[in-house]
């Protein structure tokens, strides 16, 4: 009957929800259910909202005691006072403007974007514990990232600051969904795998798949990728001169092909004044989690967001 | 016998001063040196830190009063507590570690960047005046920058934050002079006007004159040079999203053959969540007298540093 805080991250295909204990940061117990994005609960919410009331419920149930915060973790711009998302432009209808705190009838409700909660989770729990000044990249769909500096995530002046995935790395390259030309995503990201594979590839599962049996497709088009990911870390590491950078989202998975070539790239192409040490480089621990842990973290207000 | 602030702006040739009255931020008098590199006062000093002694002195007789506060700004990175540069990669042999307190034998200096102090003197007295998230890029021999985030320059974790011309557009481009592939100060940076032109014009001075003369391979090398300083705002507005961004140093003079080509390339590749406006872009307005205005300030503690 302890008190705990929960942390409820809302994705395009799945809704992962974790309780935590507020005083040890341990994990008690966890839930997730399917999205179904696009329907309509019986109550007229859409119905990842109402699975978010379900998934409220099933922790009070479970540890028979009411959350102390709930932190909300979703795509999108969340506003500066953390009551709501207040733009995302992919799916989830429904999401832009609802008022989690009075959705969820709970006084202490924060939503969060998720690559920001994301990154605060392995502040608390993770890779970047007890750091400051962290640069967090999610390799997914899509490029997401999130910055901390001096402990604080940085947000910028209108909310949007920290587009990881919108750095140009070609001024004469076709624009992404934010019109950035040759961006880091399009290089990236699982999206564009069958379009940077001449459609050999209909994922970076089955690309990966390819090189590690010594496709030379694969080869190329991964080392190309991997590459891009390069210059786009100098890129962050001379503009941000971070601590740590982390590697999240679900193609970090094949950190064992990426590593040793980022490294290759970084030995030549980073600068170094301190040599030999460069900045390091470290996969993402908490995995899909992290934005659980993030969001309920900031929600119990045990981390600045 | 007003107290006074004095800026002093160590460059490559010359050495600026200028004292500025403390309430109104108006500039009382200013003068400049040779700052003749490589040479040593009979002293023994090098010459252009003798010659900031002899320029305070001016100062101070020509005002009848002593300085209040002084500004030192210089190329290289600033100590955290502003009491010398620390490091400084090119020429001005004794810069790096010079106490400047001790020297000019005065209790209240501060020694900052150069591009740093021209951002703050901006902020202060110039284009940027009451902003608090503020980019400014330094076009000249190089690309340099500064980053304002809240009022208070964006340093990183160990003082190289906001090397805008370090950042990368080809991840397969010739690394620059901190290792950066194909980076921005390559792409624009005076030093590569020859290279970048197949040795027709020796300078950028010379590239635009030709330019304004209609000469088809001037318009083709400065198009290349501005889209690409295009790609890098656009990457520092999906990263920084700040209120503005400044246009300054040398190259900027030649606004007029920046703006009208820089304005066509945001149209297509800038995210404007919020259309039609972008972020505003602008000329710096102090120009080379930027970095004394922003050194003199910063020392009187009129801004944070």
């Amino acid at each position: 009957m302890l008190p705990f805080a929960l942390g409820i991250d809302i994705g395009g295909t799945r809704i992962k929800s974790a309780s935590f204990d507020l005083a040890s940061g341990r994990q008690l117990h966890s839930a997730l259910l399917p999205t179904n994005d696009g329907t309509t609960a019986p109550d007229g919410s859409p119905a990842f909202a109402h699975t978010v009331r379900q998934l409220l419920a099933h922790h009070q149930d479970k540890l028979g005691t009411p959350a102390s915060a709930i932190g909300i973790s979703a795509p999108g711009i969340a506003l500066a006072d953390g009551s709501a998302i207040s733009s995302n432009p992919g799916k989830l209808a429904g999401l832009e403007g609802l008022a989690w705190s009075d959705y969820l009838d709970h006084p202490q409700v924060l939503t969060l974007n998720d690559a920001h909660s994301a990154l605060l989770g392995e502040l608390w729990q993770g890779a970047a514990k007890g750091l400051s000044d962290v640069v967090l990249l999610t390799l997914g769909t899509g490029v997401g990232g999130a910055i901390t500096i001096g402990g604080r995530l940085f947000k910028g002046h209108s909310g949007r600051a920290g587009h990881i995935g919108h750095m140009s790395l070609d001024p004469w390259g076709a624009p992404d969904i934010c019109q950035a030309p040759g961006s880091l995503e399009l290089s990236l990201g699982n999206a564009t795998v069958a379009a940077r594979s001449g459609g050999r590839f209909p994922c970076t599962h089955d690309l990966i798949h390819a090189l590690r049996d010594g496709d030379p497709l694969a080869e190329f088009v991964w080392s190309r990728s991997i590459d891009s990911l390069g210059a786009a870390i100098v890129s962050l590491i001379n503009l941000f001169d971070p601590q740590l950078i982390l590697i999240g989202g679900g193609i970090g998975e094949a950190w064992p092909d990426i590593a040793p070539r980022l490294e290759r790239y970084l030995d030549v192409y980073e600068w170094r004044p301190n040599p030999p040490h460069g900045v390091p480089i470290r996969r993402a621990e908490l995995g899909e989690w992290a934005g659980c842990y993030g969001a309920a973290a900031a929600a119990a207000r045990l981390l600045p967001a």
